[in-house]
């Protein structure tokens, strides 16, 4: 059965507007999205992933890599011999909360070693989720040392085994997407810190909304493939648009007037470190891209500010407002 | 010893048909019932189960697959050789508080992979409920993360392994019915909301019930058979009834009032997502075909709101009402 | 050393009334006796296993099959062969606190498995209980997923093992006897409801009664197998009441307004369910066979209900008397 | 170096007498003995086995058979063959506080099982302990489950295996001694009820006291052997004394008015059941059979009674005087 | 891709300060560093392990050995053969907060001693970090038993394995480096004062600084090769610096006022031990090295101080201000 | 790099002479040292080890057996063949917190076990201590049952093994030393008991001890050779002075006006059983050998008493003065 459509999805233009930011640039450090239940945190990943064009990979690689980098990387390729390459889908990999770290990470490969008393290393879903997607239902009750583990390989790209005798390094780049309800469990500062976006999603509150998103459901659920033809071409135009922003992504400019108003903007919220205004810049940049743009100006900072800042703000025990006005207070301000 | 008869049970209405829609159309999530002990909750499943027409399955697979359906989606099918049909009755796995991750989900066969030295899967009880029943009483005793997996397995009908080196994909469509006692232990409201329909059972208060239900289970006690052939008519005419509601299932069509008047309540009752609403459209349907109708109807859907929409509502301090009094109010409000 | 004979225990009618009654009809759900400590709960329940006629068993069957049920309910009758019947004691296994559910339910084999390489299935306490007692002392403090575990298998006389590859069902059919002091951790009150009886025992307080268990324990212990010769006749006497009321249990009838009262006094006490009743008229018709009675009155009523309701009631806040007077209360007002 | 002598030993005398009895009739259940640090209780108790004579014992046996003994309630003697008869010295086994109930009760031999692939038994301290004394310093820090089976196992006299495919029983009569300082952990009522005789040791008060008694440990330890010869006259008249009353002991009788003097004590006392009456009337025998005397008179209930019952005590929140002045109270009003 | 360079780190002063002198003399035991998220701690570290000259290292040596250092202080050089010298990079060994202590430490290879029958040692990270740096973010999160293993093992340079039948020694000189947030779980005051220093870092206040750290970050980002080679010079420099430094040190006089000094600023700030003297006495005399001076001046532990003691500070409750006032307030009062 | 010169040591008199008088009669029970960090416990117990002659023990033993005792009590020695005496260094064992019982009591050597079949034992940390010193820091963090087994070892001089299958027997007789900071987690009263002495060691006030200390430090570190020969001479003195000690001791008496003094010392201080009178009378004596007295008076029991007593006081909830302070009143009281 055919994934939902991506350009089927009623509403919720900041998660997709994330999503697409991640599909541009893979490295801003994860998407986190909370907020009510049962509105369709893990149908638009998926729906994103299905749109993306297949990816060129080398045949047989456990770790999904690109023919064209370079062989020693993965220790799969490193072993010689040809590397044909073959289109694959996009993967994207559920890390269900229960999973050790051992399936996570990969572990020794029993079979083979008690069969032919080798170490070989039997990789994990972050081999598999290379060059695609991870997604964590209820990041929040996640265990903590798993979403460093995660954000980590995310940031550097990299999974490094050293356990049970085994010490190699294999290439993980992906897209880290969280979804969590603040309400049953809170992630620690340092974990909010170094996801790059934060999405608020919500039940749509109108009825013509409500209606269209039963119907929309129904519709695929009694005739997936009809559905899915009915929205191909909008699925196309979306894919078009998100592989030219990837060409044009590493000439964008960001003039030092922005950077400046990146920081005022932090300063007056007073984030923590500077991963905030990094997390801006990049993010700032990859909407541009989207956006046909050649520089980042200020609309771009105004539009992705909210969902680079708001989880980075500390408590503040006089300002019971919630995190969203305190970064929209901010940037009336800094902008006015 | 045969099962009770379903057409003995007395009382217990709401219990009744929410079971009878869930074998019309197993796809609506599962059914909680929760309520006094000793009130034949077991009881009834297993009647409902009984009474279901003997089903079609592929010899020797442990998973119960439909020999209709295409083979490569169960790894015992794909392997090949012929699928001799079978009549096997509908089966319902009791899902025991203790039971293990392993027990629920397979495991390696250890025998195997010690013998012979291959990894063999060893199917667990989701395969051995695909197709009937997953019963699990005092469900909200049940580890959060088993209740998690199976809701999900519920969802997707797919029970997904990825453990010791085994990665294989097995049918596992079944009606998850849980049982269990709000006064000992609460479900998180996460998991209440992907449960269908919530029903509430109560003893009985009027002594000639009370008298009719200890005589009735005292009869089938003492002669079990006959018993059952008492009953045996009224049985065969609500499996009919089933059977027919089936068929009829496809057709029968929701008009865009009834979605209204459905998000209307949902609205006025402030559930979290969009789950309520898709589950009102889809029992109100079962139910509607159950009727005979073509057509979903205020009435229908005032006769399931309580079922499917009770276990959603957000606790409100400020009214202290049960949540059925909440639906009714909120039904006689929109319905009006 | 013999037992000490039943005949001889000074007092405690009514837990020689209920292990009588379980006696007579095994499938009542368990007996639970609390109070005291020293009070010879554990005496009384082997006193009776040694009064009863020995049984007649398949030879070497693990089980203890009554030869003239059907083999294949029996993993090791079913594999043929024939069934020598031999004489065996009823036994009485007691159920340590610290027991492991592996042993308690059976387990692998292992020395097989590790010689043979073949799983074969070595039978626990549960087995060897069957057709008889299966005692557990201080049973509030056993965990209580093994209690949950040892009330399902008295409710269905079956014990059900699915672990480790095995899968297998055996015959288990046994009185499950529980002591507690209440004083020391209390029994959920789910588990409190699934005994048949309830019995309390207590120090007698008259000084002449005190000798005479101190000189019966000393004289015994003194002299086993001259004490026993001494209670030889009695428990004859008893021995054969019971074997009459066996005979005669299934022809004693309980009329309509015997249940309309049964239903009375626990809608007067509240009870959740319909156990109570069904356990009252269960419990009843044996006290009346155990008389020679050929229906159930409502003398047999009065002298059951207080252990047959007792351990029903929920706390009530406002009303600080003990069980057992709001049990008399009820029955004063219901039979008066 | 030999054992400290027993006669050497300067106050403590209820520590000692409550030894001696033990050391006529072991079954009275134990000694629970509690005070102070530095009382010297580890060191009485190796001073009485070492003044016992030696033991009769079967060659090769680990359980320390009687050579008298039948040969089949022991799994060693039961394999046949001769059973040569030894002098071993009567045991005095140590439980530490972190003992495996593996350790205590015996375990599989997994050297045999690994080895030869048999299930051999490996015994345990209870083995060792058959015919002695098992010693348990701080008792009241032991795990429940421990001094439970524990304690069963000395009223009965067998050790009961029932683990890993093992099922065996072997003698297991010992004196159980423990000791602890009730300030650092109370014992649970049930288990207190369950030791024959509890004693209380304290610091001497008196300075020449403390000089003799720290005179003699230096002596003692300056030179074990001429301090042990010292008094090896005064050992073996202890050792006399004890061997006559071993004789005496079955022909003790108990008046009735004794036994109604015991009834009147322990009702007066409120202590549950009736383990306090049987304990005083077998105590007294004991007692009687040290002084030579053909039956129990007042005298010897009042010497032996507080350390008969003082521990059977329920807490009396009115009544804040200590057990012993308890005991001393209703000893004064019933045999005034 | 080359780390980030040393001398491009904006700002952070007294973390640059401490990490020189750890490189000039590593016996100081470990450099903590506390303070805000995302302010390059881990890129410090990293960017001056890369500035130092590669070191001259036994080939195959798998704890690093200097060639010229005795052969017999290590287990693999001490088992003869040629010792091959070969240049390497400093090592930086990352230590993960689930760092089991087998990893840390070292363990048996099970892979040689399942296959070979031999107890090899499987080098830890511990061995990895020989000469080098061992860093561990969040080092208030780490267990206890590992920090304190870790101390150790820096301050005697020598790692004892004693597990599993395995005794050996090996060379395990390093800078320990932490960082932590004070917010997020606190260090106990044991180990606190076991580190040489503790540095504060923060993020920084002014725009300008702002955005040359974040134009810095992504310079080299987006181009690393380019971004070092603008700063190559810088950076040896600095490694001359160091170089000079150390060959300076044994050299460094420190006279008897300073060290009446360091007294008496100690009394002042009333640290426990006297490990507060002999950390500033060593620092000061690295720093005096690294400015190419003689002997420590009271200049040298005017800038040293603060760091050497702020993290040995009682709490006083008496005393709100933070530990770097008070250090500083003490500062005043005794070189004043 | 030797050990730290013991006559190099800066003040800590009371702790210093606790250790000698532990050297000269090593039976009084250990040595408890409480007070601030960085005081040096650790390196003078290693200083006192180095100045001890080296000990005469039988080559290859590893329970470091003097070659004149008895071989049978060794399980190496009584294996015969000849015992070749070699000299060793007095062994200082440091017996890490987190260490398992099985590395500190020994265990089965594991491979020995695997490869050649037999139960071999694989000495552990107290085998290793036998004769010389096993120090502990912080043993008030130490597991209650670690600390508990070694005082009973250091109490008897045998280290008694029984697990898994294994039950040997062998000589530890060393002296314990334990270091503790008070505020860090407190000991339960028996085990402070069972310590011989405890010494209270704080950072010195005065300045010029300070600089001499760090001195004295630093000049150790930077020439350990040179600064040991410094004080060479010296250490000799204190070897001889600890020698001549150790052969007067059995010659050295203690008069009954001595034993008096000290029995109505903890009178006064209410201390708890005799071991307070046993070990101020023993240390009394070893600290009249190490005077070269020929019998105790009452101003050796003066300058022992402190260390002997403080630690065995009950906590006065009347009396909130220090231990110290309380032992020195009475003392003044007694002495008087």
């Amino acid at each position: 059965m055919p994934p939902f459509p991506f350009s089927a999805i009623v509403g919720q233009d900041e998660m997709r507007q994330a999503l697409l930011i991640a599909a541009v640039d893979p490295t801003i450090g994860g998407v986190l999205v909370f907020g009510d239940r049962g509105t369709g945190k893990s149908t638009a990943i998926r729906a994103l992933a299905a749109l993306l064009p297949p990816m060129a990979a080398v045949a047989g690689c456990p770790y999904n890599c690109d023919p064209a980098s370079p062989a020693d990387l993965c220790p799969h390729c490193a072993q010689g011999g040809p590397r044909k390459s073959q289109k694959k889908p996009v993967p994207v990999v559920d890390l269900p909360l229960g999973a050790t770290e051992d399936r996570v990470v990969g572990t020794l490969d029993l079979e083979r070693a008690l069969g032919a008393g080798v170490k070989a290393f039997e990789p994990g879903l972050l081999a598999r989720a290379n060059r695609g997607f991870l997604y964590i239902d209820e990041v929040n009750l996640l265990e903590d040392h798993l979403v460093d583990l995660l954000l980590d390989v995310a940031a550097s790209g990299i999974n490094t085994v050293e356990r049970e005798g085994l010490s190699l390094r294999h290439p993980a780049r992906f897209v880290l997407v969280g979804s969590g309800n603040p309400e049953e469990g809170e992630l620690r500062p340092q974990l909010l810190d170094r996801f790059g976006l934060a999405c608020e999603v919500a039940t749509p509150k109108d009825i013509a909304t409500r209606i269209a998103v039963v119907r929309a459901r129904d519709a695929y659920e009694r005739d997936p493939e009809g559905f899915c033809a009915t929205h191909a071409k909008d699925d196309a135009a979306t894919r078009k648009r998100i592989e030219a922003a990837r060409k044009r992504l590493p000439g964008v400019s960001v003039p030092d007037d922005a950077l400046e108003q990146a920081a005022r903007l932090c300063l007056a919220l007073g984030t923590d470190g500077l991963r905030g205004e990094l997390t801006l810049m990049r993010t700032a940049r990859a909407l541009a891209a989207l956006d046909g743009a050649g520089r980042v100006t200020n609309d771009h900072l105004l539009r992705i500010a909210p969902a680079a800042l708001r989880h980075r703000l500390r408590r503040n025990p006089l300002d019971e407002s919630g995190s969203t006005a305190r970064v929209e207070r901010a940037l009336a301000e800094v902008f006015s």
